[in-house]
């Protein structure tokens, strides 16, 4: 196995894989990085759902050249199948039905989501033309012991350093906003069931298929950890849908895929690990 | 009225329009082309479905730039609508049910769909965004009397000029591909009843809501011209749906548009048109 990233070898690297370090915008190095490989994983985005916000068109094509380098790539060489991570939080929009269908009609309102949505459908023009086998597949909001805190995407990471520090976290809105949350071994799960076999050219949700307003998981934070937690509201951001849930039943009729680690049990893994890293 | 095109004024101006020559791609001359502008039509494409498959990175990232101009020009100036030509024949791919539905989700099999479709999306997005009001509307095949001959494009005028001149015209595939056939009357009737009020930020289908196969067409053409016209068949193109016809019942919802000119009617009156201009 073969790691291409800005990051390169990380602080803890897995015995027998190779680290690369790359941007996905250096071709020369992607083809060294995809050399031979059967099975690729596409999980790289040049962007945050903030910084995407302010420049939308640079944003859309910098990740556009890198898909289609990546595909090039991919239809060039014997590469069995592309695994694509979009976003199921974002490329739908305004969901006009809870849980939201895959065959729902995607209306991104984010910078974010419009890139993987756009993205999305490059996959399918290029996996229809050019024969390359794909899964592309919309995560919920993804949690665990590993995530960065420092960055400005995921509530849970940073409401866990916010409370081993005694500080306050600051949220968007009034902390009713409804979002899917999956523990980070389940989509891993995911992952290695869909590259392992079973059905391809297929779009799939993964998500724990139930909806937790974010005042709800600080409550179970709070209870997990055992500590206070002040929260201080922002103004609601444009791009952030009021409520967001999948329906998750395609991944499991084509992979007998589903969720094994409920939110409380996922929050306890996650503090546990937290109070190793920061305490 | 204002028209700002590649190619300038032309041959028969009409009265009181106002030409302006410019690329999409200029920015400076596109300001200048919508300035004080109250409605604004997007029909403009940097390619056709042909060419367009041969680089489809840089036929999304032409467009996308230049629709990106527009849509900030929009956004910043008084602009009360957006109209944008979208692609009824090519957004959707390959349908799951005919006549094809406007909540269908589509997935583009050709560079063009591809790139008409992701514009859709930015405008969506952007429309949300910055409040910009919008009509995206996806016709199905267009014909008429001043369509040119000389392009890759449009079966009917190709025909009609092989027709005039006694040659074979040439059709990709069996000539058994179903497609639906709009008169221009009607499509231009459509633009000025959705710039002219009713509901915004829709996307709708404006088509005849019927599908006639190649060799069906061609048959009228033989019947309307009285004379004969003979076929060579080519490889049927990878991009090329088999069958396509709209479900234009949310256009008359919207607006109380229906089409007027039938199939062997609008071809009377087109090659009327083609035998002054050809013969």
């Amino acid at each position: 196995m073969r790691v291409y990233s800005r990051g390169g070898q990380p602080e803890h690297p897995v015995l027998g894989v190779e680290y690369l370090t790359g941007d996905i915008s250096d071709r020369n190095r992607l083809r060294q990085a995809l050399a031979g490989a059967k099975l690729v994983a596409h999980f790289a985005d040049a962007t945050l759902p903030q910084t995407a916000e302010d420049d939308p068109l640079a944003t859309l094509s910098a990740n556009l050249d890198a898909a289609f380098n990546i595909l090039t790539l991919c239809a060039a060489g014997g590469v069995e199948r592309l695994l694509y991570c979009s976003s199921g939080g974002t490329v739908y929009g305004i969901p006009q039905t809870l849980p939201i269908l895959e065959n729902a009609v995607p209306a991104p309102i984010s910078s974010y989501g419009l890139t993987k949505y756009v993205i999305e459908n490059a996959i399918r023009y290029f996996g229809f033309k050019h024969g390359l086998d794909y899964v592309i597949c919309r995560p919920s909001n993804i949690y665990g012991p590993g995530q960065s805190p420092f960055r400005q995407q995921g509530i849970i990471a940073v409401a866990m350093l916010k409370t081993l520090r005694q500080e306050a976290i600051t949220v968007f809105g009034d902390g009713s906003v409804i979002r899917d949350y999956l523990y980070i071994d389940d989509l891993t799960d995911f992952f290695l069931r869909c590259l392992g076999g079973g059905p391809g050219n297929v779009t799939v949700n993964v998500g724990s298929g139930r909806g937790y307003a974010v005042n709800e998981v600080l409550e179970l934070i709070r209870k997990v950890s055992g500590q206070p937690l002040a929260v201080e509201c922002l103004a609601v951001r444009s791009f952030d849908v009021p409520a967001n849930y999948l329906d998750i039943d395609l991944a499991n009729r084509l992979y007998g895929w589903k969720p094994r680690v409920g939110l409380e049990e996922g929050l306890r893994l996650t503090f546990a690990a937290f109070k190793k890293r920061f305490a």
